[in-house]
């Protein structure tokens, strides 16, 4: 028996009663606080919980849903967030009449359009993989070697790096086209100006709910029980300051300008349904990495550039599926030097391509270092972003008439800062 | 007429007078509060506010200096700090009455030894630059190519990286040693364990009291008002798992297992009389490198190795005057492309290796890949760091005298966690 419920979710909405991810909000009448998306509509948590809806959580702080970020909610663990949410989905259900003949009803429901969703955590750290074979292929053929495109160590383990967190911002914000040196193959010395290099990366990033102590480790095994959930990740990237600076201590300037997200974390109890078998490992991964179950989840992916004023043209088809390294190998790679982890550090998949051309994750692999610019839908062509396009990110799981998605992450392009 | 305190201050203390440095520190009968250190005593700051002495600067909360991180204080602003410092100064001077015969002073003045020190700030991100042209030749000559040691971009930008920020822990905690995948050369595959080649980096670290938004640059002209102080930064370092792991996208689990930091934020007010010429900088650099004043500053650096129970040796005498690129420099390459900064950023200098064999910043450098062992003062050798031995960096500036020290890091190394 399929759940429905009584808030009218459409048949293409992300946000159904299976999803229900957690968000911060606020309006214009409403200070900043945690809700949970259905359907277009959000409900307000604090509202909730003010008419006693969560009292078998004794623990609850009366203004727990009362934040300007998640943390200190997902801090509580996961024996209280499921719950939560679980109250929830059985509060929405369509036999369920307790808050849908409650008085409050019309406070605890606020319109999606009438809300501007915030950062959904502050992040502590945040880390970046490069977990996607068939990117990490593509860049290497392009930049180093065609005939030995991945590097030696990177079947080995889920190479990584660190990544700014103060420029993490959320769906709807602009960013400025950065500044900064480059120095193309055929100048004699670097110049300074605005790059002329703009891509985007699509990626998935998990953010995590439990931390560990300095000289502690997690194991593949426990490593979910250290996830929070997920949200859609374009990491911004100018490629040719990138290129110019990346040598020998890698991503710098050319990334930490700015890295956009999705505002409402799917929480990974609602991807269960969509777990599947990675991609086979060859050669055998060491002990640490080694897996017992399944980790990698079918993720539809979309990217979409919006040039100003014109319809959006589909420029990538991926699934997040494709990755080689899986997010419980990710967090066992990453602490198993003792590197310690806090609630909300974010650590994103790295470029998420596939096989075929129309997959690929960047505007540098899709129109191959500009080699083979992409033809917009109402005219015009792409070898990386313009001022004034928007790029658009979409993601969602589907299976057996359960859909869970992401809603999106859109982020319009401004020309330079004088 | 130099300055003098009714405080006693030892000939050789770091904390004089001209210094007063800030730092959070507890004992077992106080809460994590602010104090500035003066020779052998703290002063705890909390009461000189209750006690009415900071009456003049109306803005400050009434619990500004009984927080557990300098942050909310930092975040007053520079005309807040100074004052603070001026009228502690003020009144530690050896004809000022008011504290040395107030009723409070038994209270005012906390015995360092009893005292803990905790972490100084909150570190939001953490960035770790590479602005030693002697480091990164030495580096470049052992690990790539003697002939071309420094890499293209080397002298065109202060090349830096993302560190974590998570584990960054003040003097006197101690590190289990970190395990991890290596490689070496002639291994046909990775293997897995405890690091062989433990490692530290001297270097200092300055931490930003000012933010920006993103967009926004900071100008080399203005960057020091961004800067609130420095402390001494150990930058460990597993050799192996960092040899193995940075191509393409540089240190990660080589360097993120934990970072250790001197306890006491010397201003940058307090360096002024140290101030100095940096190197010139062949080729010229772009004009947003180009400095109208000098940056350098001339600390004296000092680091020892002391095996468990034996006498330390001291292994490293450099200083700060010899770095390439200096902190007006690297704040500005560090947001021209609009990245943004908080209050509480970390940004640490790199190794900070001189001219001379005795003047390296790591072990990496003065046994020269593990070809010129070390010999320690009571017997033994060291190629790298063994488990029990305590590192310890030291740091001060000297001139006319008047002697401005950071105290110490010291961090002992225990085994790898089972």
């Amino acid at each position: 028996m399929p759940m429905t419920s009584w808030v009218q979710v459409a048949k293409d909405s992300d946000f159904t009663i299976y999803n229900l991810p957690f968000g911060i909000f606020q309006s214009k009448r409403l200070s900043p606080r945690i809700g949970i998306a259905i359907g277009d509509k959000i409900v307000d948590l604090s509202v909730l919980h003010e008419e006693g809806f969560f009292t078998e959580l004794s623990q609850l702080p009366h203004d727990v849903f009362l934040k300007d970020a998640l943390n200190d909610f997902i801090a509580l663990g996961k024996s209280v967030t499921r719950k939560v949410r679980e109250i929830v989905q059985g509060l929405l259900r369509e036999e369920n009449e307790s808050l849908k003949e409650h008085q409050c009803r019309g406070k605890a429901l606020v319109n999606l359009k009438e809300a501007t969703m915030l950062m959904p955590v502050k992040v502590g750290d945040y880390t970046d993989f490069y977990s996607s074979m068939e990117h990490a292929t593509n860049v290497g053929m392009m930049f180093r070697d065609p005939e030995n495109a991945l590097l030696p160590n990177w079947k080995h383990m889920p190479v990584g790096y660190h990544g700014r967190a103060s420029s993490i911002i959320p769906s709807g914000i602009p960013i400025h086209r950065p500044k900064g040196q480059y120095k193309d193959p055929n100048m004699e010395n670097p110049d300074f100006g605005p790059s002329r290099r703009l891509d985007f990366e699509l990626e998935l990033a998990f953010i995590t709910g439990r931390p560990t102590k300095m000289g502690e480790s997690i194991s593949t095994k426990d490593a979910e029980d250290f996830i929070f959930g997920f949200v859609l990740f374009n990491d911004w990237s100018a490629r040719d300051i990138q290129a110019w600076e990346y040598v020998p201590l890698g991503p710098f300037l050319g990334k930490n300008f700015a890295s956009s997200i999705s505002p409402w974390v799917v929480p990974i109890e609602a991807l269960e349904p969509f777990r599947v078998n990675g991609p086979k490992q060859e050669p055998e991964v060491l002990p640490y990495l080694q897996c017992i179950k399944d980790h990698a989840f079918d993720i539809h992916l979309e990217v979409f550039i919006q040039p100003d004023g014109l319809k959006p043209t589909k420029v990538c088809t991926s699934n997040f599926k494709f990755m080689y390294w899986n997010i419980a190998q990710q967090l066992a790679h990453h602490t198993v030097n003792g590197c310690n982890i806090n609630v909300g550090d974010m650590m994103a998949s790295g470029t998420i391509s596939g096989l075929t051309q129309d997959s690929y994750g960047s505007m540098l692999e899709l129109a191959w270092k500009g080699t083979k610019p992409l033809q917009l839908e109402e005219g015009g062509e792409r070898k990386f972003i313009n001022d004034g396009d928007t790029v658009i990110m979409k993601g969602y799981a589907e299976k057996g008439g359960v859909r869970v998605g992401f809603g999106e992450v859109a982020s319009k392009v401004l020309s330079a800062k004088e």
